[in-house]
């Protein structure tokens, strides 16, 4: 029975191994699209010009990295507390795994066809599932016993970690809602609750204090 | 000796890293084949039946993503059993991924040409080769009494590792047969015996059945 | 308590196999950039010459693979005194890996544009990013005790970093200043500044001696 | 100093978790080559001929992914053994890979150009410096007194590691020389050696043999 355990503990090491190379070439995947142009410039001038018109490539870029760092962290936190895991845990990461390497892809849509509503539902989609497969990942660790917690500690991250998955989510259903009024609206209020979660971050240090 | 058994132990370690390196890259290769087309649209409604237009990719994605998570399962679940390892075995191993880094290829050769069965034994060929592959690998270790178990739980789990491989490539040579009466028949049947794979996960829980 | 600082600590094995990922693409990018020519060659000569026309993309690889080293060298040993990690930490090693991913954008573009200084000011911004964000790192996992140093080790290894970061920024800082003089003198004097760090290593040692 | 040895022993964990980064992402460089044809056709054997043409490109796959085994091997077997490390090694094992991401190039314009001398002596080059940089690896090792193991076991071992490389950079020379009579008969030679060194592996055994 211990032997199993040990073997399972294995099992995460592998999931969080072959999540870091998923998320390190979608981290990398969207740099692949921004190519050094290779039309002749005559002029310091026209060089940075040339330059500029790739900024929306570079926000597009920097938008899915931040993305992808919120969710690795996520993810991470959730490993960083199991004790052992299942193939019904390994398959949900699997597919929480697809859904990050569909990210490059529905973020370069979204810079492609800012104008348009189905851009940025794809885009809102393609979180909220992440958000979803990632509060299943806890849910069913939580059920099923696997969270390296005692009695007294785990209520408090149990609520932490779901509240935080939730209230995003929440914030992000509210931006995308927004795109009823305009589009512009709607992602800049999902910019903005990215970068806020990228870099005012508030759980880790929560959990803490709670400990107190 | 006992040293060498180290030295040994630490080498499952590296070809676990080399695996789970060269599987997130084949899992993020048919992505690299979704572009975002950069057509230009005048409605949403144009805009949703363009990106209609790219779900065979999608699917072809899909299929590939879920088969090769059958096999990082199946070679994960084998590498944990082991306590020690030599050339042959990492050879072995070798030749295991470069069949894994083919399927990208063979599922996207599939998805150009779906009404051809030569496209499909193609693919089938890869899965068997991927299994058979996978069977040496486990029979080799058994042969060479390289796996962690003692002998009362090693029967069971040999049983279940070997029985799981003969059953699923049992019911994949019945799906490519099926292409001499149609292709699209033979399709579907293997990912149903896929699907089946990936979420009604049956093996693991056998195992912890016939332990008790 | 206890418990925290173990799962802490895990989470800087994610972070480095996360670099690992991220710096082991970004090494291999460029090397996507050299195609094989298809064009028809009828001499050995003619082959040799050909080979010659592609030397400008394997000195752009090699430069860029030498200041990807010394930055990879740089975090991990950074990483390799820390005892825990904290959420600022983590978002600030994902903000120099986002840099590490620019910088065969930023070679490939001086390769490109050699002849221009903003060509030259933006790789050197690259390189200013990447020293900054790794200096603090270093300060604030120094301020909030996060290096595994009892108080009489501390102090040398602290100096040792800080001053070759330093150290290395004004040399780079000094080359991207030449180029008001010429470009091409400011590109040979950061190269030369990079080959120094990679051949010529003396930080290891200099630790090392002040502690005898 | 037992604390410097720790912090330098995670550091070969680091050069690992690198190399086996590089070398997953060297391994699929090839089948990126592999794509699949859009031409439309009409029978199955017409098909079957449109497969049949890719074939070079499966070869050249096959051998670069041969070579890679061969020298991933290699290097494996040389860190396994290492107790400590320091910079001087971790340029040369950064060296090692980046000769190791030239080789899907070399490979590819050997497979290009393949009546050509040059192409098969830039492609024996990449092998004769890789087989040199991991000489260099381990004689700078033993000389600093790296290597885990005691003055019983290090002679048989030291010897074996040393002489693996000699004996099949000899033959690789000699292969290369045989260039000078048929380049086809050259390749064939260099494929040859390498299929033995990764069908018939008999150093591991050797190892061993020596030390009964």
């Amino acid at each position: 029975m211990i032997r199993y355990n040990d073997l399972a503990g294995k099992k995460i090491g592998r999931i969080e191994a072959l999540s870091d190379g998923v998320f390190a070439i979608a981290l990398t995947l969207l740099v692949l699209e921004i190519k050094v142009p290779e039309r002749p410039v005559h002029s310091e001038a026209e060089l940075f010009s040339l330059f500029l018109s790739l900024s929306p490539k570079f926000l597009s870029y920097f938008l899915s990295f931040m993305t992808m760092g919120i969710f690795w962290n996520g993810q991470a936190v959730q490993l960083s507390y199991m004790k052992t895991y299942d193939r019904n845990l390994t398959w949900n990461a699997l597919f929480f795994l697809l859904l990050v390497s569909l990210l490059p892809f529905t973020t370069a849509f979204l810079g492609q066809y800012t104008q348009y509503r189905f851009a940025l539902l794809l885009y809102w989609c393609n979180i909220l599932l992440l958000g979803l497969v990632l509060y299943l990942h806890w849910q069913y660790a939580s059920k099923k016993q696997f969270i390296a917690l005692d009695a007294g500690a785990f209520p408090t991250i149990d609520k932490a970690v779901r509240s935080r998955i939730v209230i995003a989510q929440v914030l992000y259903l509210a931006g995308a809602l927004l795109c009823f009024i305009h589009v512009y609206l709607s992602m800049a209020f999902i910019i903005l609750v990215q970068l806020n979660y990228a870099f005012a971050i508030i759980s880790g240090k929560g959990i803490q204090k709670k400990k107190d």
